[in-house]
């Protein structure tokens, strides 16, 4: 399994999880966040914004179906523009579902 | 050492810390966050819940320790029903204390 | 790459941000939350205070880049007392910009 930390435009949170349910992946944990790029931040006129509001989104996939989950983000979060965020993938050794009590690998 | 995340309904988190604390963990970082499973939310009579908030515990333990945490976790946060949530157990390579400069691996 | 989690003093957060500038690292994300140490939080006269407010970074850097970036968190960070806080260390296998479509590993 694979842990997909996605760091998203707010705005593009719709877009996003459309795109990963039509490619079948309903699961997903959200946090609000503030972040930064190497250009840190914007400026917009006269005022800096060192730090702009950004979307978590965490969702864990098999192996196989990383990929996809990857191009499904990428492909609803893209602007062009500074901001875009990044996607973070990391192993994930086992996820324990409470309910049923079944682990996958 | 391994890095447990449990996704858990936020009315079971004095009973998850209590269970871990009967294991002798008491360190623990939470967050407030949003999540679904794979059935989307809930339906309450017409009104659909695409979202429901959840807490995510972040606890670090030693790999001896692992297995213990994940199940005082699990037993405290089941209740049978969906939305029960997920344990995520992902790779440590490093744990740093900064107070006493002291490295865990 | 790795992804570096550290968990400080919400009032660190501008020495941190400032120290890891100086070693040429700007991206960050961050989140507010709530956490304890081993030490089950603090007590304050008769009021026990059993979680407080802390800030967790997430910056993710080249592997060469890792120990600097402990260095520089866990330097500003300090205080001496209880509740400075730790610096996780976990693998990334990927790291996907957004705007570029530039994949790091």
């Amino acid at each position: 399994m694979k842990m997909i930390k996605a760091i998203i435009r707010p705005e593009k949170e719709g877009d996003v999880l459309r795109q990963l349910e039509s490619e079948e992946i309903y699961g997903m944990t959200k946090v609000d966040v503030l972040g930064r790029g190497k250009q840190r931040g914007v400026q917009v006129g006269d005022t800096i914004y060192e730090e702009l509001s950004k979307l978590m989104l965490i969702i864990v996939v098999k192996d196989d179906e990383c990929q996809k989950a990857v191009n499904a983000i990428s492909k609803a979060a893209f602007t062009g523009h500074y901001g875009d965020g990044k996607i973070f993938i990391s192993p994930m050794e086992e996820v324990y579902t409470i309910r049923t009590g079944e682990t996958q690998t």
